[in-house]
């Protein structure tokens, strides 16, 4: 399936969010990260959950809204990660500075709520709910991913507890927003959400899988970063967990190095989880929330073949390579 | 007037707002700041103007929305100038780290929408508008300091316009979100919003004032920062395109310094101000601006008597020494 057309023109949407206004110095920061591209996966879910209800673009102010919103997240994530790139090209705070940054990202968040609030009366007081919980589950999921840099171990469930908190609330809060302004009826919406919450789980679980072992060409960067940063991804996690004998000691042996070869360490890491079934346990987890995602479009008051565009968007997830 | 009972009662809200939660690494450097004090100037303008159509306990939620918000800019302007000390303490990112101070913040602005979502469901449209407005306009007048840092010169139009950006249009919307909340008619809820606004801009000017002239004693801090800095604050703007002769001299002198005793560069600057009436010239725009102010009081369509606590609240800041 192709959602160029929903990217384009949720593109032309976001040329007119006000980011042109006075001063400059402020606003040129947030046009130039959204012109940084992107999947637009999130605003895309916004209209699709929409459009199963009513016109898909009556939910364009807060598709636009969403994806405003985790450009910021995105923004102020890069100061507090150090991030010199994104998307290839230089952060906003190495472009200008961590103020700019700062500030820049803190009128993003306020646009997003202005765009949110621009729909009908009776919907606002939901959408508004949903939006604010979800924002501070994002702070606090970011919060959590700071936190277990220093902490010296961190759980398969902790782990999963922040990645939905980081990522995954905000693929639901996207649908049921859309639902919202299409008028589905709460048990539709909360399903929609929780559709989003899975395929949001499975999401992460894959991108963290493509950052080991998927095809540097295809994914447009070096792969292995977590692995040469010792991120406490789920591969890592589960292979502390349970490798044995040999593949552990090798384990600790990379983990504790100080001085190595970052293309040893990342080969050398990637064997075990391969000899230990990391990779094999993380494609289940994949595969799992999936399973579990899909079964909340089985559950909505609509026929399935007009869902078909959300089935046709998750397994578009499932199989992406980049 | 004695305001104590009323910022007691902020302040016993301000603790229940759920900062408590988990990660504790998030929510503990806003309690900590919300902790430091201060007057509660904004919470008290919400709750004054309900109090005039309604209980004015009834908007106690957007009064500690505000006041949330304001410790928000408190905290990620710390930060942008490198402020070590707030109110006597260490600032957030001092006392934690600059990534601390910045996703703590972020949780404090959504914390803030949570807040003032927490009404009558007719009134939510119009108070997320005049919010999220205030709330870029603040973004936009922070920006315009930093910029005015670096920018050349300064007119008093910019610097007016600047400090009711980055302080009045939240006095502004603190009352009119107060006004909506009690039921206040469009045509008051206005009035009350330009009473806040000229109000504000008299209080700013007043504080710069008194970190030129105040007692240090009284203002509770070492007074002539503004000085030091060579901030453009009216007062510097308004003796560089009025000051002649010596006094033009040597403001110059003391402007391009770049080794100087501290006590000597206040003290001399200061004798300028006066020599050159600057500061009659500060006090007089003090006057103007609070009598504009006091003006739109006197259009609302309530009984004077009934409105008197907001003139006293004016006069009180008005006669301010700290």
């Amino acid at each position: 399936m192709d959602f160029t057309a929903w990217q384009k023109a949720i593109e032309q949407e976001l040329d007119k969010t006000g980011f042109t206004a006075e001063p400059k110095t402020l606003y040129e920061p947030a046009r130039y990260i959204l012109a940084l591209g992107g999947k637009r996966l999130r605003p895309i879910l916004t209209l699709l959950a929409c459009g199963l209800y009513a016109e898909a673009k009556k939910a364009m102010p807060q598709a636009v809204a969403v994806e405003v919103f985790h450009n910021f997240t995105l923004m102020h994530d890069d100061i507090m990660d150090a991030a010199p790139l994104r998307r290839g090209q230089p952060t906003v705070h190495h472009k200008w500075n961590v103020n700019t940054a700062i500030l820049s990202g803190d009128a993003m968040l306020v646009k997003a709520y202005q765009l949110l609030a621009n729909c009908d009366a009776e919907h606002l007081p939901a959408l508004l709910k949903v939006f604010s919980q979800t924002a501070i589950e994002v702070c606090e999921g970011q919060q959590l991913d700071m936190d277990f840099e220093t902490q010296p171990s961190v759980s398969e469930e902790e782990y999963i507890r922040m990645i939905q908190l980081k990522t995954s609330v905000l693929l639901g809060c996207a649908l049921q927003m859309g639902a919202i302004v299409g008028g589905a009826n709460a048990q539709d919406a909360a399903n929609l959400y929780r559709f989003g919450l899975l395929m949001g789980t499975s999401f992460q679980i894959k991108d963290d899988v493509l950052d080991c072992f998927g095809n540097p060409e295809k994914v447009g960067k070096q792969v292995g970063g977590d692995i040469i940063s010792n991120k406490k991804t789920l591969l890592l996690i589960h292979a502390l967990k349970t490798a044995k004998g040999a593949d552990a000691e090798n384990l600790q042996k990379w983990l504790v190095a100080r001085t190595f070869n970052p293309l040893e360490k990342v080969e050398a890491i990637k064997s075990i989880y391969q000899n230990n079934g990391t990779d094999a346990y993380a494609q289940a987890q994949i595969n799992a929330y999936y399973k579990q995602a899909i079964r909340h479009l089985g559950a909505l008051s609509l026929a399935p073949e007009k869902v078909k565009p959300l089935y046709d968007f998750a397994a578009w997830l499932l199989h992406r390579e980049a």
